[in-house]
């Protein structure tokens, strides 16, 4: 069994550690939920204060040409890029990730005219299913939406299949599905393929280019780090470009925004698809929060996730050995960047270990749920966080009445 | 005619001349482009930072729920409703500009199922015209979009029409169209009423519940000053609220987002018309920026600007009689916040004015375009303003080579 000092070795070996340093971080806690929302960093807060003071304070109106406003959505794009192994031009940040999911789905629609099937996952996040819903119900044809069990892709598709869109890694159990054997099979098809990288992103390299990966979308206030409400991003594959319409198009993405022109025309590349400017101030963070990527690579940091989950699994398996069920795949193939454990008290297990101090989060019916993220965790804050999880079994904390009413299942 | 000294007493008497000291203005410049995107103020820094120190940098993810985070759309609406004369619950901040018209838009066609035109300006903001016909073509049915002449509504008004979408202040002239009126009008033919506030909030009273309108939206990075690519706001007439369907659906918006239903069920109110939450960073600044509503109201702000653009343009014609071709018009009624001046050169003058610290701004193809903002100009901003004008079109400094690309018109 991995002991605490092993930990501590650990991270002084680990070229990541000097990392957490740009992060703002209560000593106190143990954040385990950089899923769902990651913390600031220094230079996202320098970088917002910047936009405030300098470019929008004195530079002002100016600023949209002076300061490069007008082309932030394609420069952060290209930003993010390489984080999903996409070309400089094929990545876009703007809207938030629903909206263009809706973008996407849409256009996609319209590539394949002849087709009324769109598949998705029955255990995908909400928000997909009701844009991709909504989409499909207004797409000027029938078309239906199949919610499928993934597992079951195979029998589902045919000829009849538009479009497949997934989430990468499930938001509940953090498995990762296979991008390149499953968009492969989706092109065998005819169909075409749409990811969902929200819970992706910076937890793991993708390769959006080597799977053929038709369009995909995400968020940047997971792993990315870039705040509350960041704005999405959104990739189109080169050979769509030009052919892939917006269906919610606006004057930044048209060919000659100041032409003030009554037809929509649409720019070149990516740039179609921004509909107005994401807020600058937002951006801004995200510009800052990405400044961590030229100090390490995805790779690295897959690297130390792999290793703190398979830490975090053993541990929890040899000090309460039987007491969870275990969600998350062991294959690391087959893993996101969090580890879910179910539990019937899950609930009341997620509040006692947030009263401790470590924050992790409760999804319904039975997971706790805990991201490990390598840019500002390190292996005793894993070690550490297992100790408490044993405290609150031990003490039953969990059972506590105020956690009584999400703690159903007895 | 209107002499310094005498805009000099103006501003010593201002009510609102103490509200200028909010802003962070340089005050070698005199900004007359706040209709295009509004100024920091102190209250917006200072939450912005706040927000990321203490609400995400501390709450991180409780923040959500603990600091309200998940309320701020529809809280905010409420803080924008007065300015338009909405109740609470009507409004919601979320997304762009752009993407709420499509909301609107595609929620009210499908409340008008057997009608097949939608009427709107053909002198319209033109991200107005291109997601208005998007959505058209998507609809489901045959809709034609009419841009017509809004002077002949009258004429175009019949039992086809489903919905009549007008900006309400003109982005070019400045015209203010009658809301009440208007509204009553398509009401008569049967159709919805779909406003677009973008030069209207914070520059003059609207009263929405007066007028009857049905639907309305807005920006906030102009008249309320909450920065670059700020969000927009939403407003449905409570008539309408759990009528109209939200065709671009999200968690958000979801009537028990965290329990993770398969199926969409709108939330009660507007709250329906979120899809992701919108940059929390971004919120916060616009939160700032509404607390300089604390100390004054819509009617104080109205009578100042009528008095600043009132002064521009008695100045305009007195000192450069049969220079211009004044677009706005001189009706009270009839008038937003801003003075479009034509030119053949008005690409070279807003050019050389720019360059002597006043900044206006050019629309395509031979206008100059001043906003009057009485929360941070003076009287004697505008008498300098003038003066500025003056001498440019006195030196023929716009007539510049620097200029001649854009300054086609001979």
């Amino acid at each position: 069994m991995t002991t605490r000092e092993e930990c501590v070795a650990l991270d002084e070996r680990d070229e990541l550690a000097a990392i957490r340093d740009e992060f703002i971080l209560d000593e106190r806690e143990i954040y385990l939920d950089g899923n769902s929302l990651g913390p600031v960093s220094s230079a996202v807060r320098a970088r917002v204060i910047d936009v405030i003071d300098d470019q929008w304070g004195r530079g002002l109106v100016r600023s949209w040409g002076q300061a490069g406003w007008m082309a932030q959505p394609t420069r952060l794009g290209d930003r993010v890029a390489p984080l999903i192994g996409a070309r400089p031009g094929e990545v876009l940040v703007a809207d938030t990730l629903t909206i263009l999911i809706a973008k996407l789905v849409g256009g996609a629609l319209e590539l394949r005219p002849d087709r009324h099937v769109v598949l998705t996952d029955a255990a995908n996040f909400h928000s997909d299913l009701y844009i991709i819903e909504a989409v499909c119900q207004r797409a000027g044809r029938p078309i239906t939406l199949k919610a499928i069990d993934r597992n079951n892709l195979d029998a589902e598709l045919n000829d009849d299949v538009a479009l497949v869109e997934l989430t990468h890694v499930d938001f509940r159990t953090g498995e990762a599905l296979d991008l390149k054997a499953i968009t492969a099979k989706v092109h065998e098809a005819g169909a075409l393929m749409l990811w969902d990288f929200a819970h992706s992103t910076g937890a793991l390299a993708l390769d959006v280019q080597g799977a053929n990966v038709d369009f995909a979308a995400g968020c940047t206030y997971k792993y990315l780090n870039a705040g509350p409400g960041g704005p999405g991003f959104m990739y189109v594959r080169e050979h769509w470009q030009g052919v892939l319409e917006n269906p919610l198009p606006g004057w930044l993405g048209h060919a000659r925004p100041f032409d003030f022109e009554p037809d929509f025309e649409a720019a070149d590349g990516v740039q179609a698809f921004v509909t107005s400017s994401p807020s600058i101030i937002a951006l801004a963070a995200l510009d800052g929060a990405l400044d961590v990527w030229n100090r390490t690579s995805i790779d690295q940091v897959r690297a130390k996730s792999l290793a703190m989950t398979d830490l975090f699994i053993s541990l929890v398996e040899e000090r309460l050995a039987r007491v969870f069920n275990l969600y998350t795949p062991r294959e690391h193939e087959r893993r996101g960047s969090q580890v879910a454990l179910g539990h019937p008290h899950a609930y009341g297990i997620v509040q006692a270990l947030i009263e401790r101090g470590v924050i992790g989060d409760f999804r319904a019916p039975d997971i706790c749920r805990f991201g490990f993220t390598p840019l500002y965790l390190r292996y005793v804050d894993v070690y550490d966080a297992v100790e408490h999880l044993v405290e609150v079994m031990r003490t039953g904390a969990y059972l506590d009445q105020r956690f009584a009413e999400r703690n159903p299942v007895t």
